[in-house]
C-alpha cells in the first residue's frame, strides 16, 4: 500500500552507511547545505530537535543551580594566547576577524571556538572573595572551528552547543561539579535520547587543551563507530593561574580559584540519527520528537473522517502530546512513508470503516508494529505506547552496543577485531602514550575513555605486553 | 531601617539620566563590560530577562505558524553584495573574517549583521512551486554591527535578537504577514513589557536597506527620548528579483516570490529599564521578571521564621510564581535595598511578630506601597497584586507618554518644543525628504513614524509650510 518512491531513494545502511546518513538528513529535511563551505542550515525539523534538547537539558541544568549568561562571540588574540596549552590546541582552527567596518583592527579577534578565555577574563573581575563563589554559569551559543572535513551535525565549521564554565573555592568542589555534569549528561542521553553511554576519563593524549582532567560519555553508532557525546573538564587552578583569578578566603589568605567547563553540541542530533535510524529513515525517541504523533486520514473525502482526526488530535493535545493531522492532498501511502522518513514515533490511521467499528490503527515507528485501538481509548494507549517505545528503543540500542563491544587480550586479537568487527574494544593499557600513538597509527582506533567501571581483563598492555592496570575502551570514532 | 549604601550609589535620574542608566545596569547586575571594545557580557540577571522575552515571544510566534531555523553566522562577500540597497546599508558596519585556521580565505566572509541574504540564498533552492509557499521562518541568534558609540543593551557591536524571514506567493500575503508581526510586537510590548507603543510606517529615509516598506513600534523612555522597539519590513519582490526566487504558480506560470522580515532585539531590555526604572533601581513588570517575589525573613535566627518563609515560598511556587527566599547573612535593610535595585516586583517580609499575628507584609516595587496580608491568603493576594501591578505599570507609562506627546503647527513651535519639552512631537509633513533632513540637521529630531492613526492637525508642513497630509511622530531617539 505504501507509496515507495520516497523511501526507495534512500541508500540502505548496510550498503553504504555514510550515504544512508546523508540521505536521511536531507530526506527528513533536517538540514540544507549553505553556500558557505562547511556551514550548514538547520531546517525546521532539525532545529526543533535541538530546541527540545535545549529545553529539557536546560531544565536539568537549572535544577542543579546553573545560571545562563551570554559572552561576546569574539576573542582578542592576546586573550586567546593567555593559557599556553589552550592556545596551542585551538589557534590552528579558528576564524580571524581582521577588519571592522571599513578599517583594519588594531588587534585581531577570533570567532570563539570555545569560551574559556572569555569566562576567565570575566571571572578575574567578578571573583574577589569566598563570598563570590561558586559561580555556575552556562551559555547556549554557536562556535566556529575551521575543520577541514565536515559532515552535517557531526562536524561543521559552525555548530550550536552549550558550554558551562564554573569557578569554585576548592579543588574538591570543582571535581564534584565536573562529575555531577558528566552524570547529568549520561542520564540525559539515556533517559531522553534513549542512547546508552559509557562514562569514563579521557587519557592525557585525548584530554581538552588546558584541562587537568577530561571526562566523557561515549556512545556507539549503528555502524560500530564511536561518538564522543559530551565532555566535562576539571581545570584545577591552571586557568586561574594564567588569568590571575584569586579570592580572599575566610582566613583572609589569597587563593587561586578552581574551575570546570562542560559541553554538549548539535552532534547529539547526529547520534540520535545514527543510533536509532533505519532503512525507512529517521526514528525519533518520543521524548525528543518535535511531532510525536501523526494522524493520517484514510479516504479523507468521506464525511466525518477529517472531523474525527481533528477531534482525536485535540484530545491528544490536551494530554500534552505534540500531534499533527496530515490533511494534505497526498495519498495515504505517501503520507505513511513521509511520517516514517521523518521519524515520527506514532502514526494513527483513521478511515470510514474504522470509525464505523469505533477503532483506529496505531503504527509504531520503531517496530512498525500495527495495533487496533478503540477510539475511546486513544489517549491512554498513546501514552502507554510512547512510554514503551522510549524504553524499548533504549534497550535495543543497549543490546546493539553490548553485542558490538569486544575484548582483546593481545595485539593480534585487537587488530583482527578492529578490522572485522566494528564496535568498542575493551583492552588493557600500560598508560604509556607511545602505545596509544601506535594503536592509532596501526589501526585508526583511538582511546575513547578509561571507564569508571574498571575490569582487569588481563595483566598486560594489549600493545606492548608490559604490565597494565587500566582498562580502556577503544574504537574508531566520528 | 533600610541600609542605604547600595541605593545611595546610584545617580538620580533627574540629575543625569545617562549616568542613572549606567548605574542601574551595573548595580542590578544585568551586565558587565568585556575586554572586547563595544561587546557586552549578559550576566544572569540580564540574560534571564532575555530568556523570558524569548520564551513568551516565541510562543506567540508559533501560534501564528512560525517555525524556527538556524542559518550560518558568516556571509560570503559576494552574497552580501547581491542586493544593491542592502549592501550599501550594511557594508560600512560589518566585521570581516579574512583568515580561517592558518590560511587567508579566498573570499572574505562577514559576520552576519542581519540575514536577509542568507535566507534568500536558501529560499532560492527551497522554493520551486506554489506548493512550497509560504515559508514562515525565524531564528534567534546574535548579530554584529561595527557601531562607533555603544551603550549596554541599546547599541553594542554584538547583540541578541530574533529575525523572521518569510516568503509568500503574493504581495497581499506578504503585506498581511508584515502587519501581523508588527501587531504581535505591539501586543507583546504592551501586555508583557507594560510599554505602550505607537504603531506606524517609517519614511523612505528611515526605512530598512532594501525594503519596500518598513513598519515600526516606537516607545518613549522616561527621559522623553524615543526608542524604536521592533520593526517589520515588506520587501515586495525586490530581494526575490536580486536572488532569483521564483515559483511555478497553479496556472503553470513562473512568478517572483514576495518576502518579509521582522525583528526585535535585546534593546527591549533597555526599554524596560528606561520606561519603568526609578531612583531605587530597576522596576520589572511581573510578566517579565525572572524573580517575581523575594521573601525577606526578619530576625531570621528566631525559631520558625525561616521555616515559615520557605513554606510560603513553596506555596507560591506551586501556584507557578518564581520566588526567592533571601536567607543570606546580610541585614534585612540591605536585602530590601537589593531586592529593590534588582526590580523584583513583590517583596514579602516575614518576622516572628508577623507569624504570631498570622500575617506578613507585602511591598510593591513600583509604588513601594505596604500592605499587611493574612498568612492564609498569601497566594491569592500575590496573584491579585502582580496582576494589578502589571496593569498599573502600563497605565503609568502610558500616562507619562501621553503627557510628553506634544503637537507643533509651525517650525518655531517645533524647535521650541524639542529644546524644552523632551518627548514625541506630532507634526504634519509634506513628504519631502529635504524637510526631514532639515529637521534632523536643525534639531537632532528624526521622524519616528507615520502613525497608523492619522490626524490632520494642520494643513501645512511643519518645516516648509507647503501643503501636507501626513502626520508624523518626531523625536530625539536612542
Amino acid at each position: 500500500m505504501a507509496d515507495k518512491k520516497m523511501v526507495e531513494s534512500i541508500t540502505s545502511m548496510e550498503e553504504d552507511f555514510a550515504q544512508w546518513y546523508t540521505d536521511v538528513v536531507k530526506k527528513a529535511e533536517l538540514m540544507a547545505y549553505s553556500s558557505v563551505k562547511g556551514f550548514m542550515i538547520f531546517k525546521p525539523a532539525g532545529y526543533a530537535i535541538w530546541e527540545n534538547i535545549q529545553k529539557q537539558m536546560d531544565k536539568r541544568f537549572k535544577e542543579t543551580g546553573v545560571e545562563n549568561v551570554y559572552m561576546p562571540m569574539l576573542i582578542p588574540e592576546g586573550l586567546l594566547e593567555q593559557e599556553k596549552d589552550h592556545v596551542e590546541g585551538f589557534a590552528p582552527e579558528v576564524a580571524w576577524v581582521t577588519k571592522g567596518g571599513l578599517e583594519p583592527l588594531t588587534e585581531n579577534l577570533c570567532v570563539r571556538p570555545t569560551s574559556e578565555t572569555l569566562f576567565c577574563d570575566f571571572y578575574k573581575n567578578e571573583v574577589q572573595s569566598y563570598r563570590d563563589l561558586p559561580k555556575i554559569y552556562n551559555q547556549w551559543c554557536s562556535v566556529v572551528r575551521w575543520e577541514k572535513e565536515t559532515r552535517p551535525f557531526l562536524r561543521s565549521r559552525e555548530f550550536l552547543w552549550q558550554e558551562g564554565h564554573t569557578v569554585h573555592a576548592t579543588g574538591e568542589e570543582a571535581q564534584e561539579r565536573t562529575e555531577q555534569m558528566l552524570e547529568l549528561y549520561a542520564t540525559f542521553a539515556e533517559e531522553v535520547l534513549a542512547i546508552p553511554v559509557i562514562k569514563g576519563q579521557k587519557t592525557e593524549k585525548e584530554k581538552f587543551a588546558g584541562a587537568k582532567a577530561t571526562y566523557t560519555i561515549e556512545s556507539l553508532m549503528h555502524d560500530g563507530k564511536a561518538l564522543q557525546s559530551g565532555t566535562s573538564h576539571n581545570f584545577g587552578d591552571g586557568f586561574a593561574k594564567a588569568f590571575d583569578i584569586k579570592y580572599t578566603d575566610k582566613d583572609n589568605s589569597l587563593k587561586y580559584a578552581h574551575q570546570t567547563s562542560w559541553g554538549t553540541t548539535t552532534r547529539l542530533i547526529g547520534a540520535v540519527i545514527m543510533v536509532h535510524g533505519d532503512n525507512e529513515g529517521l526514528v525519533l525517541p518520543p521524548r525528543i520528537a518535535p511531532v510525536q504523533i501523526c494522524i493520517v486520514p484514510v479516504q479523507m473525502q468521506k464525511e466525518g473522517v477529517l472531523d474525527k482526526c481533528f477531534a482525536i488530535a485535540d484530545e491528544l493535545k490536551e494530554r500534552g502530546f505534540s500531534v499533527k493531522v496530515d490533511d494534505s492532498d497526498k495519498s495515504p501511502g505517501w503520507k505513511f512513508a513521509e511520517a516514517e522518513m521523518r521519524g515520527i514515533p506514532l502514526r494513527i490511521e483513521i478511515g470510514p470503516r474504522d470509525i464505523e467499528n469505533n477503532e483506529c490503527v496505531f503504527v509504531r515507528r520503531d517496530t512498525r508494529e500495527k495495533t487496533t485501538v478503540a477510539l475511546d481509548n486513544v489517549a491512554d494507549k498513546t501514552s502507554e505506547m510512547l512510554e514503551t517505545m522510549q524504553k524499548e528503543m533504549f534497550e535495543k540500542a543497549k543490546a546493539h552496543r553490548d553485542a558490538h563491544t569486544y575484548t582483546a587480550k593481545n595485539y593480534d586479537e585487537f587488530r583482527d577485531t578492529i578490522e572485522n568487527k566494528p564496535g568498542f574494544i575493551k583492552a588493557m593499557w600500560c598508560e604509556d602514550m607511545a602505545c596509544e600513538d601506535k594503536i592509532k597509527e596501526d589501526t585508526g582506533a583511538t582511546s575513547r575513555c578509561m571507564p569508571f567501571e574498571q575490569e582487569q581483563i588481563s595483566d598486560v598492555c594489549v600493545c606492548c605486553g608490559k604490565p597494565a592496570r587500566k582498562l580502556v575502551y577503544w574504537g574508531r570514532a566520528y
